[in-house]
């Protein structure tokens, strides 16, 4: 029997993510990437190969495009790789434009792994054009989408009864670039960082309300109040990242916590502290899922998953699942469980 | 609006995981236990109130029967929890039965976790019964269907390469009966337990093919050789349990390993080393996930999760996943992400 054809991929955004997920792809069986769509005047009209660095098979060694529009269509694409946006107001018209041409989408825009927590109406909408086109649409990623969520419900399953979640995950900032570093407040002073944090300049970690509405609609609790905040990580010695400096005194990084209640009592606690260079800090980096209940869960991954490669990888992986799909809205929720791809992605797509 | 009609769940096997499930769904809201079947004589013809020795409404407070073929029906029954069996052959027979009369089944036969390991024709069979009468089984379980397989996938889906993975499940046995003392050769002497082992009478743990064969077909590698050993743990100081007792220098319990190469290369070993009373033996219990590859991923859960209550729980979440499934005979693979049950089951359940 010969092997059906490839899956077509066009990824749209190709910063570290973008290309990342251009470069896990190359290295895999059966994918064939179609399009390129990317606004950075370094990278447009460019080619592929000179963009990465590396040899590429002439078929797919597209020239990066800056108009998405001659890119997508049923014939060229199975699915567009968006990686464009953390927010749904910003990411909406792109995906659905996409799924009208007929077209799964998959979007790593941070609240898009739950969009139904901040996005209802505009979740309702993607759903219902998805269907009307026959498409997919998923939004995933490290975080959320799998670390401070998807694991937690996925232990969850072991459990008869569930008293309280504590979701930790203490991460390194230094493997990123200028931007994170902004966002986060990387290197400010704490008058800087007060000024920044009261005009809402610094965006923090995005994604608290989607990974704890995930948990929640998953296990059925009702929310009845949701907080979050955000404080500074002061140094007590300088550190320097490839991308960031912080001397001693000033914020290395910012500790966000959430904390959700049901039936006003305390249920769910999520704690994220990101921060440059944690280990002189006398921080160790990790992954901890602590759930008491019966039986209890106590979890830890040390160090914890490398946010870059967990998100393009995560991406990728999930392309034949959303293929797969029945159309609409999807979340992690409603989708078999990721798996890496080690052979041909063809034998993980379900004839139709 | 008001609430659909509860779902009716038949228990067929009522030893310690089918009475447990029993207890865990009289707790939750939006079930209803519309019959038991149960060979043992101290059971039969009991009512449930009896045997579990609480308080049950009238409804469901059902006199356990000792012949199944009165309780299942479309009407009486949306799913069969079936514990009877630790073996696909042995289960068969009964599944098939339960799938003609169109209703659901999950079963906690250890094989039945994957059944295409040992079983191929047999799930070939179930799976075309199933979908001809609009039905749906299930195989799951604590091991294999979670520790040692699930969420070693689930892991992999963060990965864009995996080179090499173990796994090892270190648990007690003190908890478990009589059954599992005798089939795991706790308390023999080293010469009984050689004895055994020669024979063939010694079960040891039941899974270790069902869960390669999980995680090589979910990433997709094609398994090259298997193959498994089981060694006894023999005790330097006395250790006794509830129901199990090993002086010193006798058998404690079996440590059983697998490797599994992919083109001649191990790729995937297992570790599960069961004994009574593992901390006398100075052994701490747990979880433990170590995949090599990029990002590299090493988890830890410590205490292991509790394998009777979590397959109990288990078993029980999985049903709105069974019930909501197209029909035919589907795998941990197939399914959304097991979540607990803490609002009402209906809730999850798709009105079709």
């Amino acid at each position: 029997m010969s092997k059906p054809r490839k899956v077509k991929v066009v990824i749209w955004g190709f910063g570290a993510m973008g290309s990342g997920m251009a470069k896990m792809i190359l290295e895999k069986e059966g994918f064939v990437i179609t399009g390129v769509c990317d606004l950075h005047p370094n990278r447009v009209n460019q080619k592929l190969s000179a963009v990465l660095n590396q040899k590429i098979s002439t078929r797919q060694d597209v020239v990066i495009q800056e108009h998405i529009e001659s890119l997508v269509s049923k014939k060229q694409a199975d699915i567009v790789l968006l990686a464009t946006d953390s927010f749904t107001k910003g990411a909406f018209y792109k995906i659905k434009w996409i799924l009208e041409q007929g077209v799964n989408v998959i979007s790593t825009a941070e609240e898009m792994a739950y969009p139904y927590a901040n996005e209802k109406e505009l979740s309702k909408e993607l759903d219902l054009i998805a269907k009307k086109h026959k498409a997919t649409v998923l939004g995933t990623g490290i975080n959320p989408g799998m670390m401070m969520d998807y694991l937690v419900i996925a232990l969850t399953g072991v459990m008869s009864h569930v008293e309280n979640i504590e979701v930790s995950r203490v991460n390194s900032l230094s493997p990123f670039g200028e931007t994170v570093m902004e966002e986060q407040g990387v290197g400010k002073t704490i008058e800087q960082y007060n000024e920044l944090t009261k005009s809402n300049q610094l965006a923090g970690h995005v994604g608290f309300k989607e990974s704890t509405q995930m948990i929640c609609d998953a296990i059925g609790w009702k929310i009845s109040h949701f907080e979050q905040s955000m404080s500074p990580i002061i140094t007590s010695v300088d550190r320097k990242s490839p991308h960031g400096f912080a001397k001693a005194g000033d914020v290395a990084g910012v500790d966000m916590r959430a904390f959700v209640s049901v039936n006003d009592e305390i249920k769910l606690i999520m704690k994220h502290p990101q921060q440059i260079e944690p280990s002189l800090g006398g921080v160790q980096t990790g992954d901890y899922i602590t759930i008491l209940g019966t039986p209890p869960v106590h979890m830890a991954i040390q160090p914890e998953i490398d946010g870059g490669i967990g998100t393009i990888a995560i991406c990728v992986n999930m392309i034949p699942h959303v293929i797969n799909s029945r159309p609409g809205l999807k979340t992690m929720l409603d989708l078999p469980v990721p798996r890496a791809i080690q052979g041909d992605v063809r034998d993980q797509i379900e004839r139709k």
